[in-house]
C-alpha cells in the first residue's frame, strides 16, 4: 500500500502508567481531499503532554500518543490542497482542524472556532470517532491549513518546538502591540517562556524576564531580555509599578502566586495574557485588584496560520531558535524526558529524533 | 466672611449608625490658587455611599459626610482657575485631585494616577491632614480639573448622578469601542447600568440589557435597549455565544454570579469589564474559562476630564437624563434613602435637593 491507513507510535494507556510507552500502531482518520499526511521526522515534547499524560487535565481517550511539535515530510496531498506541495518539509502544531466557516474561522481565530476543534492528539474526529494521534509516532494527518511550509534557513529539530510552545508565545505578543516602544514582561522561563523572551525582542519591544530566582538570568539575557525580575528579591514589583504594557504570563503553575502583585507592574489597561493552564483550581481576583490601573486579565490558545507563517519567517530572518535538547525517540527515553520535563530539568525543550530507526 | 472656611454637611459617626445623619460643621481644605468653591444645589446618592457609609469597603475616616455626585454653583475661583468662570453651574464627581504631573495624568488617566488620588470625600489631603467631605452638605471644594462646566439643556437634578454614575459606565464603553457595529451588554439595572445602557445606544452600539428577570425589561427599551437577557431563564447564554464585543458589569455584587457562563458569550478577545466593586471576597478565575475565546476581564474606575464632558454633551445633544426620584436632603429623608438603596428599592437614582432650605 502506497500511503500508510495507519501509523505508527508510542502510546501510553493511561495516567496510572503515564512514562510507560508502548510501540502500537493506531488508525488515521480517513483521508480527506484537503489532507496532508506528514511523515514525521522531530517532535517537541510539550508541557501539554505531561499534563494530559499524567491525567493532569482530567479525562482523555487512551490510549494515546501524544506529541504536537512536528516536523516532517509531506508524503500525500490531497487533490484539493493548495497550500503544501508533495515533498516539502512540513510543520504541524497543537491543533489539526477547526470549521473553517465561521466568522472566527475566516477572521484568524480560527483556534478559538466554537463549533469544532480538534486537537492534534486526543480529540474524536466526528462521523468516524477516531481519536486523533499526536507526533510521537510514523506519521500525522492533518487539514492543510493546519501544515505549514518550513523556511529553509530553520533547523528540524530546533523549529519543531516552534509549532506550539512558540505560537502560544508569539500570538498574544503580535495581537497586544509588542513592539517599539512598548515595555513586555515574560513570565515563567521554561519551554513557551524563553521562546517568549526571544520573540518579544525580534518584535522589538523592552523586554523583561520575570523568574523567582537569577538562576536563569544569564540565559536569558543571551536570549534577549533588556531586564530580569527575580520574584524572590524584596520589592521586586514596586520600583515597576504602572509600567508594562503586556505582560505574557507563561508559568504553568498558579501555585503561591501573588497575583496582585504582578498586576500592579501594569500601565493603565496594561494586559496581563496566561497562555498556561494551570492544573489548579485558579485564582481569586477581586475587582479592587484591578481597578488601581484598569488592567485587563486574559488567555489566549494558540496562535492563527497567519501568525503561525509570521513567527517562522522571523525566525528565519533573525535567526532564532528554540534552545533545544534532542533525544532519540524509544521507550527509555521517552519515560525519562517525560519525568524531567515534570521537575523542570530541561533547557528548554526536548526534540524528539531518530524516527527512522523508531519506524523503519 | 464672604468665602466659607467650613461647610456643614450632614454626616454620620460610623457603619455602627450609618443611617443616623447629623448636621455639623467641618473644615474644607486650605482654598488653593486652582480651587473652585461649589454651592451645593444637588446630590446624588451612589451605592459607593452605602457601601462607605455602611462599612461595606473597610474602615474609613469618621464623621463623614458622603455625596459625590454634585451639580451646583461657582462661588468662589482661585486665581489660577482657567476652566471655570464665577457663578457657572458646575458638577463635581467622586475625585477631586490627582497629581497632574505624571504620565498617567497627562494621558487622561488621571483616575488611575498612581501618586495620588483624592476622593471627593473620605480622603486625607496632604499636609493639612484634613479629610474630604462631599455633597451632602451646603460647599464643597475642589481643584479646578475636577469640576465641570454643566451644558445649559440638561436638568440640575437629572445630571447630577452623572457625575459619578453616568462617567462610571461611559468611560468603559468608550475605551472599549462601543459604537456601530458593536454588540454591547450591561449587566445590572441599577443606577450605573440604567445609564449604561442609555449611553451604549446614544453611541451607535446594539445594546443588550442583562438582568436576572424581565422585570425590568420594559424600562430598559425605554432607555433603548435593543435586546434584553434574562439569566434565570435557561439556555439564556447558549443563544449569544462567543457575540458580545463587550460586556459592562455594572451588579455590585458577585454573589451566585456564574461567571464562565456570562464569559461564554463574548466573542473573541471581547472585554468584560466591571466597574462594581463588590464587598465579597472576589471570583476564582481559571484561565480554563479565558481560552475559549480568549476574552479580557478588566476593571474601570471613573472616567477622564475629557470623557466627562464628552459625556455631558452626549446627554445634552440627545436629550439623556438619569432616572431619578428627588428627595429633599434632611435627616429622615437621608435615612429612609439609604435603606432604599441597600434594598435596590429605587429607579433608578434618588437625586437630593432642598439644599437652600437645609442649609440657609
Amino acid at each position: 500500500m502506497p500511503y500508510p491507513e495507519e501509523a505508527q507510535g508510542f502510546m501510553i494507556d493511561g495516567p496510572a502508567n503515564w512514562t510507560s510507552f508502548q510501540k502500537r500502531s493506531f488508525p488515521l482518520k480517513p483521508f480527506g481531499e484537503s489532507d496532508v499526511d506528514v511523515k514525521v521526522e522531530a517532535c517537541g515534547i510539550c508541557g501539554s503532554d505531561v499534563h494530559t499524560a499524567s491525567g493532569g487535565w482530567g479525562p482523555m481517550h487512551f490510549p494515546l500518543c501524544c506529541g504536537h511539535e512536528i516536523v516532517g515530510t509531506a508524503i500525500r496531498i490531497g487533490p484539493k490542497v493548495t497550500n503544501i506541495k508533495q515533498g516539502q518539509r512540513v510543520g504541524v502544531g497543537a491543533q489539526v482542524y477547526s470549521c473553517g466557516e465561521c466568522k472566527q474561522c475566516k477572521n484568524n481565530n480560527e483556534t478559538y472556532c466554537p463549533n469544532i476543534i480538534i486537537d492534534t492528539y486526543g480529540s474524536k474526529w466526528p462521523d468516524t470517532g477516531i481519536i486523533s494521534q499526536g507526533g510521537y509516532s510514523s506519521h500525522v494527518r492533518a487539514h492543510e491549513h493546519w501544515v505549514f511550509p518550513i523556511p529553509e534557513k530553520l533547523d528540524t529539530n530546533v523549529v519543531a518546538p516552534m509549532l506550539c510552545a512558540g505560537i502560544t508565545a508569539f500570538s498574544p505578543l503580535v495581537r497586544n502591540g509588542a513592539g517599539p516602544g512598548k515595555k513586555v514582561g515574560i513570565v515563567g522561563m521554561g519551554g513557551i517562556g524563553h521562546l517568549g523572551i526571544m520573540f518579544a525582542k525580534a518584535l522589538g519591544a523592552e523586554t523583561w524576564a520575570i523568574s523567582r530566582t537569577r538562576a536563569k538570568e544569564a540565559d536569558a539575557r543571551k536570549l534577549g531580555a533588556d531586564g530580569f525580575i527575580a520574584t524572590s528579591e524584596e520589592g521586586w514589583d514596586q520600583q515597576h509599578r504602572f509600567s508594562f504594557d503586556l505582560i505574557v504570563n507563561c508559568a504553568n503553575s498558579s501555585r503561591n502566586f501573588d497575583l496582585a502583585r504582578y498586576l500592579s507592574m501594569m500601565d493603565v489597561h496594561g494586559r496581563w495574557v496566561s497562555v498556561g493552564l494551570p492544573e489548579e483550581e485558579g485564582q481569586i481576583i477581586k475587582a479592587q485588584n484591578l481597578i488601581d490601573n484598569g488592567v485587563l486579565i486574559g488567555a489566549s490558545h494558540l496562535g492563527s496560520r497567519k501568525e503561525m507563517l509570521q513567527m517562522l519567517d522571523l525566525a528565519a530572518e533573525k535567526n532564532l531558535g528554540t534552545w533545544v535538547e534532542t533525544i532519540d525517540i524509544n521507550e527509555e527515553n521517552l519515560k525519562e524526558a517525560m519525568l524531567r520535563m515534570k521537575k523542570g530539568d530541561v533547557h528548554y525543550r526536548f526534540t524528539l529524533t531518530g524516527f527512522d530507526e523508531a519506524f523503519p
